[in-house]
C-alpha cells in the first residue's frame, strides 16, 4: 500500500450546480485514489504542500486531433471544409512518416503535460504505426482514455484516402495492439460521414457489434455546409445523426461521442438522448471556423451528456481552462441573441470534469472516496489585486480560468502519480 | 538629439487588409520619433536586441474602466445591469478613499505594464482627486491618451450620485488639472445616458463647446435591458444614440468614443458615420455580461471608424491580444448566424493599433517615419512545432494572439522611451 498526502486548498464538483471548497486540508490518497480529507496530517509515504495554490480535479478533453497540435492557432480565416483541405489533410499526411509522428507527438505530449487535462479522446490519423505510437506515448506519459485510428475511404485526399479493407484490417490490429497498454484503449473513430463509404460504416459497426466495449467516437452538425454536403451523400437518411445510428454508432450498445452538435434538428437532440451519447461541445474551434455555437443548455435540459473538448486544432488552445471560458461566453452570447439560459460557472466546470466520468473506464472528475487521484495543481499568484485576500476558492478558480488559461500547471497527478 | 537603435523582427500594418514585415532589420529611433529602418547598425545612443522576438505597434486600448481592474474575471455570471449594481458600483465608490486608490491604480498600472497596451482612453471614478491621481500615475508610467472623471447624477447608488453643480465644477477642475500633465489629457465622461440628467448632460455640452479639443467618451447600446431603460427614459427620444446627439457628444466639434454598439438601431448606423464617431468594440465584455455581438463588419463597410478595446472588467482581460482574438470569434459567430463577413487576422489587428491613430493626439500605431516610437516585444518561445522554422511573422503573430495573449511582454516603448 502506497499513502500519498497533499496539503493544499481543493474545490471539486459535488453535482452539476454545486462546487466544493476545502481550505487548508489534507488529502489521503492510497494505491492512486482518494481516500478521505483530513484536518491534520497523516504519516505517508510521499507528502506534497501546495498551500500556496489551487487544486482541482483533472481536467477531461472529450475531442481532440492530436496530429494538428502543430499548427494549433494558425490557419484560423478559413471555415472547415476549406480548412480541412489546405491544412489539415497536408499535415496529417505527414503522420506516415514514424519519425516525424515520434518528433510531433513528443511536442504534443510536452504541450498536454502543461496543460490541465488527464483523460481524454483523441484522433489520430489513419496511420496504424503513428496511431499506436501516440497511444503508447500517452499511455507512457500517464493519461488515461482513447486513442482513435482514424478511418476515411472517400472524399479525402489520395495520400489519406484508404483501402476500405486494408483500413478495417489495419483498425483490428490497432485496437489489437493497443489493449496490451495499461490506460489508454482505442476507439473506432470513422473520421465523419463525408469520409467514409456506406461499406467503412458497415465494416465498422460489425467492429462494433464484437466489441461491446469499445468507444465510437465522430464528429456531428458541425458546420453548415458540412450538414448539406451528409444531406447530399445521404438523400436517404432522415438526418446526419441517423446515418451513424443506422451503423450502431450512437451508443446503443457501445458508448459513443459526438463531436459539436452546433445544429441539431430536435429529431437528432432525441436520438442523442436517447441513445445516452456524450457530446463533445468544442467552443474553440466553433467559433474558430466559423461553424455555430452549439444550443448546450437546451441539451442539458433535455439530460443529454454534454462534455468539453478543445477539439485541436479547430480549437486553438490545448488547454481546457481556455475551453471552460469559451462555452461560458457561447451560453451568453446564445442567451443574449437567443434567449436560451446562460451557464454558470460551477455548471461549466462540471462539464470540464465530473460530467464525462461515466465515459471512461474508472471514475474520475472530482474527488469522491475511491475515485481515481487524477489531480492538477495551479498558481494564480500572478494576479494582483485588492480583493485577493477576500476571495473564496471559488472565484479564485472562476478568475484563475478567465486569466490564466494558458499558463503551465503547477503539478499534475493520475491515479495518484505525479506526472509533472 | 537621442537616437536609439533596435534590432529583430518588425511587423505593422500598412493598412486595413495589410501587413508589413521586416525580418533582422534595424529601427532607428530619434528623439521618440521613428526615422527608418535600415539593413545594418548605425551608431546610436542606445542599442538592443530583440532578434529572438517579434516586435509589434503598440496597441490602443479605447474602453477601460480602470477602478474596475480590482475585480477582472470576477462575477461574471451576471448581465450588465446587474452586474453594475452588485459588484460594480460598491467598488467604485472605494475610491473616494485616496489610499485605497493609490493602492489599487498601482496594481492595475503594474498590470497595464505587463500588456501590450501603450495607449488608452479609459473611465476613472466620480472622485475628481483620485480621477487625478490615476491620471498622474499613467502619465508618469509614460501612457499616451485620455482619462475622465466620470459624471452620475441619477439612478445611481447614493455614494455615487453627484449633486450636478458640483459634479461640473469638479469636471472643471479636473480638466484644468490635467492640463498640466505631458501625456494624458481629460475626456468628458458621462457615465451613460441613465446616469446624466438633462441638466448634467447639457452643462457637459457646453464644457465640450468651450474646449473642441476635449474628447467625450461614453456608452452606447450595450444590451437590449440598458437600451429599453434609455427608451423609457426619454421617450422624446429618437433613439439612444440620439441623446447624446443632441448634447453635441457624437462627435460634431469633439472627438467622440461610444463603446459597446451591439444593437444599433440603422439611424444610429447614420450617425455614428456622419459624425465621424470612434466605436470601441469590446467583444470580451460583450459576451462576459450576455450583451451580445456588435455588427463589426457591417459597420466597416459604412466607413464606421472601429477601434479596439478591453473594457476591464466587463471584459476580463487587460490584454488587448485577447481583445483581438474575441473580435475575430465575435465576427465568424455572427458569420455563422447571420452571414456578415467574418474579419480577417490582418484587419483584426489593424482595429487594435493603426485604427484608433487619429483619436490620439500624435500619430501612433504603426510603423512610419516620423510617427511616435511606440513598440511591444512580444516572445513566442514557448510554442514549439514542427512548423515553425517556415513561418511567417505574421502566422507566428496570429499564434501569439490566440495561445499567449496573458503572457507578460518583454519589453515596450512610448515615445522612444522603454517603459518595461
Amino acid at each position: 500500500m502506497k499513502r500519498i498526502l497533499i496539503k493544499g486548498n481543493f474545490i471539486y464538483p459535488l453535482s452539476k450546480e454545486r462546487l466544493e471548497e476545502k481550505r487548508n486540508a489534507f488529502l489521503i490518497i492510497e494505491n492512486g485514489r482518494f481516500v478521505s480529507f483530513s484536518d491534520h496530517a497523516v504519516p505517508s509515504d510521499e507528502e506534497y504542500d501546495f498551500s500556496d495554490n489551487i487544486i482541482i480535479p483533472g481536467l477531461s478533453d472529450t475531442h481532440l486531433h492530436a496530429p494538428q497540435y502543430q499548427f494549433a492557432g494558425l490557419y484560423m480565416d478559413k471555415s472547415l471544409l476549406e480548412w480541412l483541405n489546405e491544412h489539415t489533410f497536408p499535415e496529417e499526411a505527414k503522420y506516415k512518416d514514424m519519425k516525424y509522428a515520434e518528433k510531433a507527438y513528443s511536442i504534443f505530449i510536452s504541450a498536454l503535460n502543461k496543460s490541465p487535462t488527464t483523460r481524454l479522446s483523441c484522433f489520430a490519423t489513419i496511420h496504424e504505426d503513428s496511431s499506436f505510437l501516440l497511444a503508447s506515448m500517452l499511455d507512457d506519459a500517464g493519461y488515461s482514455g482513447y486513442v482513435g485510428k482514424v478511418n476515411m475511404d472517400r472524399n479525402s485526399p489520395p495520400d489519406l484516402t484508404e483501402d476500405t479493407e486494408e483500413s478495417i484490417k489495419s483498425t483490428l490490429s490497432f485496437i489489437r495492439r493497443t489493449e496490451k497498454l495499461k490506460n489508454i484503449s482505442s476507439a473506432v473513430t470513422p473520421r465523419f460521414v463525408p469520409s467514409c463509404t456506406d461499406s467503412m460504416m458497415k465494416a465498422l459497426s460489425e467492429i462494433l457489434l464484437d466489441n461491446p466495449g469499445l468507444v465510437v467516437q465522430s464528429h456531428l452538425c458541425e458546420n453548415k455546409d458540412e450538414i448539406e454536403w451528409v444531406r447530399s451523400l445521404h438523400p436517404e437518411a432522415e438526418n446526419y445523426a441517423s446515418v451513424y445510428d443506422r451503423y450502431g454508432m450512437l451508443g446503443r450498445r457501445n458508448k459513443s461521442i459526438m463531436a459539436h452538435v452546433c445544429w441539431p434538428e430536435d429529431a437528432e437532440l432525441d436520438l442523442l438522448e436517447n441513445r445516452n451519447v456524450f457530446v463533445a461541445h468544442s467552443p474553440s474551434s466553433n467559433e474558430n471556423l466559423s461553424s455555430g455555437i452549439a444550443p448546450v443548455s437546451r441539451m442539458l435540459e433535455r439530460g443529454i451528456n454534454v462534455t468539453l473538448s478543445s477539439d485541436v486544432a479547430g480549437g486553438s488552445s490545448i488547454s481546457m481552462f481556455s475551453v471552460i471560458s469559451r462555452a461560458l461566453s457561447h451560453s451568453r452570447i446564445r442567451n443574449a441573441f437567443f434567449s436560451d439560459r446562460a451557464l454558470t460557472f460551477p455548471e461549466a466546470f462540471y462539464l470540464s470534469c465530473l460530467s464525462s466520468s461515466p465515459l471512461f473506464s474508472s471514475q474520475s472528475g472530482s474527488i469522491f472516496p475511491s475515485w481515481d487521484a487524477d489531480l492538477v495543481v495551479i498558481s494564480d499568484s500572478s494576479i494582483k489585486s485588492t480583493l485577493n485576500e477576500g476571495l473564496s476558492l471559488s472565484e479564485r478558480l472562476e478568475r484563475y480560468v478567465y486569466s490564466c488559461a494558458e499558463l503551465p500547471v503547477v503539478a499534475k497527478f493520475i491515479k495518484g502519480r505525479k506526472v509533472v
